[in-house]
């Protein structure tokens, strides 16, 4: 049984629809559907998430909302009409769409997080509809009904143990299609609370975990996850597969192909993911597999790099003798209510390294002029335009001497690294280096490993 | 105005005294002169600062001291009459010994101290009194007359500020040779109180210091610290000239020619610091000095190693999203009395590195069992052989990239590498190995960088 996902772009008109509705239909194993909400349909086309959130602005600003709601249900319209369905068949949708509206919350997150959740809610009921207009013997199924129970903030919530049980106590028949919405869930209060932006990919791994999917496979417009960035490098190979942690650590550094969070559920149920493109269905796409088993194919399988980060560098004489300095400094970052990414350490020296978009200019004026108050170090210097670049690949455990030729490949071309960090994770190895250098860096590095012959 | 320090192997016979007094008599600017306790004669010979320990422990069991205070004695009464001078003169040396065990003392740690510092105490009388007989102008100067005031533990005591204001106030004039004691201070509360073992090169830094030397010469046994372990490469090449940055990165990983804590008064005053050989004074021995306007020659300057470390590898999937793991982790190593030496951390893991000489076995099952139930690793593992190297060198600044043939030459040998740790300190590359691995590691990267074109 194969849990199957689809995202925005694949679900935005009527053509992407017939190419999803071909790809469910044609195995009879895709048995669980995650729809998104409808994507853009060209490139300065709005997203129907995005006009719920200006719908859920303007209702809590009390404005009048005919003409928005008009405008959202129009994007489902277009696509039932698409496929021959009558107006007065849809009008469910944009009943739905008013009463919105004139629900009562518990409170303006709560709002937020309903109205967003509509994106993915009625591309679902729309798509069930479309089927069944079809002949299948397709089901709309409800989070709220079933129990996807989740926890934490509205609009960032997380799956709770007891979603799982639920869902597991969910029955549907061998010869049913069930489409199921993504992003969103419901909380103990009955209230929806939605994952994190992108979050369908969250909700497909949770269904395949609960119903132990022999595979997951999320349907997107690539085909397939890229050993680099394509807008760096030259027809980047694609990578056939990966494990779980490979992803997981090039998402950290720029892959946003698939969702980082929605890899925790699929490890915990073990199963494996299949990357693939709603346009071109017979790609093989990629493959993220356990680590268990896994044979890797070449030294590194992928290179992703990010340019948002800042750095401390802090000097002080004896630093590794005054005890807790570490602490002290911990402390600080907790007090101003800021995490910190990585912090290699010296003899004398520590750098902090910062995703700069938890930052603010002011933050970190008062950090620095505490860490000088409080730790009075004898050198304190702000980088402010620091990248990481992270190679990645099951290849590299145990074997890190075979970077040997990145580096090399960076000296020579006479790039600047501040940084290297390796011994944490045994399957990367992370470069730090100033912002303007680090698209040649990656470029270097794709040439050198993928390239040339090592 | 020179300040020069003898080690202990350069002040324990007649014969050793003699190339000890060459030396300070060539120079008449060689006018502070700090002396260690009497070392080996010969390779199974026992040090007097051995003996005072043993006569401290035998003191506070009460035992028969007579042997030990003889013993000790005729140490010093050897050298003596190897200058002529009579047993009579020399008995001082035997009553201050007896004394020592019938002074009242605030507890056995300062008892143990007193004992301990006369090593150096009674080597300075020795040496002046060797040198008024020769007919120069030489002085004993006691560290409890001129205030070289300490704090802290007994016998781990550190300099105080007051000690340079009393120390700034002692006067000797141009044709005198001021002997001092090394290793040992005196407590507010007038109590002897002693270095960390080998801190008479602590005593010659903070006398350089305070009395605004233009060199401090540190004479000991060898020509000069050289760019690796004798041991381990065939004739290292020796350091001319080297930073105290550098020298302070390459005492934490294993050079252990000059303590490093002796370092700070240095750094402190500016004063360069000269490393020479008391058994061949015409070499030019390793000169420290500070960093500014340093040009390095060579881009590494020594290659140093160390196997007493070990390592805690843990791996918890999404560890970078919670919060305060780091914190928490800090806070276990708080309550167990744990400090540690590096904490490299990647997305989901992190390696904690300690020296293993302050951790036991009890301690580290109590650390793993707390982490283990506390944090709830996936995965964690203690790595019991953990080996250090350090390359380092001013030449590495900003230049990592540089670093690539030393990785190559380890892959090449296949030496695994466990860990690579760059970009706290600009001058220094960490790398963790296996202890098996170590010694192989540091031949293949001295052969690389030192006798091979780059």
């Amino acid at each position: 049984m194969k849990v199957i996902k689809f995202g925005g772009s694949s679900l935005s008109d009527g053509a992407s629809f017939t190419n999803a509705i071909n790809i469910i239909t044609s195995d009879p194993e895709r048995r669980v559907v995650v729809t998104s909400a409808p994507g853009k349909r060209y490139s300065d086309d709005i997203k129907v998430t995005d006009l719920l959130i200006k719908y859920a602005e303007m209702t809590m600003a009390k404005k009048d909302t005919t003409e928005i709601v008009t405008i959202i249900f129009n994007r489902y319209k277009e696509i039932g009409n698409f496929f021959g369905i009558a107006d007065e068949e849809l009008f469910v949708i944009r009943d739905i769409l008013i009463d919105l509206a004139n629900t009562d919350y518990p409170n303006n997150d709560y709002l937020m997080a309903a109205f967003k959740a509509h994106g993915e809610r009625l591309n679902a009921r729309l798509m069930a509809k479309i089927l069944q207009a079809k002949g299948f013997n397709a089901r709309f199924v409800d989070p709220l009904e079933v129990g996807l129970y989740v926890t934490g903030t509205p609009n960032n919530a997380s799956v709770v143990p007891a979603a799982y049980r639920a869902l597991r106590r969910f029955e549907f028949s061998d010869d049913e299609i069930i489409i199921f919405p993504g992003f969103f869930g419901v909380t103990l209060t009955k209230n929806i609370a939605t994952f994190a932006r992108g979050g369908s990919d969250i909700t497909g791994a949770i269904l395949a975990r609960a119903f132990r999917a022999d595979i997951y496979e999320n349907f997107t417009d690539v085909d397939a996850i890229y050993s680099a960035n394509p807008a760096l490098v030259d027809n980047p190979y694609a990578i056939k597969k990966m494990t779980y942690r490979e992803m997981r650590e090039l998402s950290y550094a720029g892959f946003s192909v698939f969702h980082d969070e929605a890899l925790i559920p699929a490890i915990g149920g073990n199963i494996p993911i299949n990357v693939r493109n709603t346009n071109n269905p017979d790609a093989p796409g990629t493959l993220i597999v356990p680590e268990n088993g896994f044979e890797p194919e070449t030294t590194l399988t992928g290179i992703a790099s990010s340019k948002n980060f800042g750095a401390l560098y802090l000097h002080k004489y004896l630093l590794n003798k005054e005890t807790g300095v570490t602490f002290r400094i911990l402390e600080i970052l907790n007090d101003l209510g800021i995490s910190y990414e990585h912090m290699p350490s010296g003899i004398d020296d520590i750098t902090i390294i910062f995703d700069k978009q938890f930052l603010t200019e002011e933050i970190v004026d008062e950090l620095c002029t505490r860490i000088q108050k409080e730790i009075e170090p004898d050198r304190l210097e702000w980088i402010r335009n620091y990248a990481i670049i992270m190679m990645v690949g099951e290849g590299l455990a145990k074997r890190v001497g075979i970077i040997a030729p990145a580096l090399q490949s960076l000296y020579d071309k006479g790039i600047d690294i501040q940084m290297v960090n390796q011994g944490a994770s045994r399957i990367s190895f992370m470069l730090g280096t100033k912002r303007e250098d680090v698209d040649a860096a990656v470029k270097a590095i794709y040439d050198r490993f993928f390239n040339q012959e090592i």
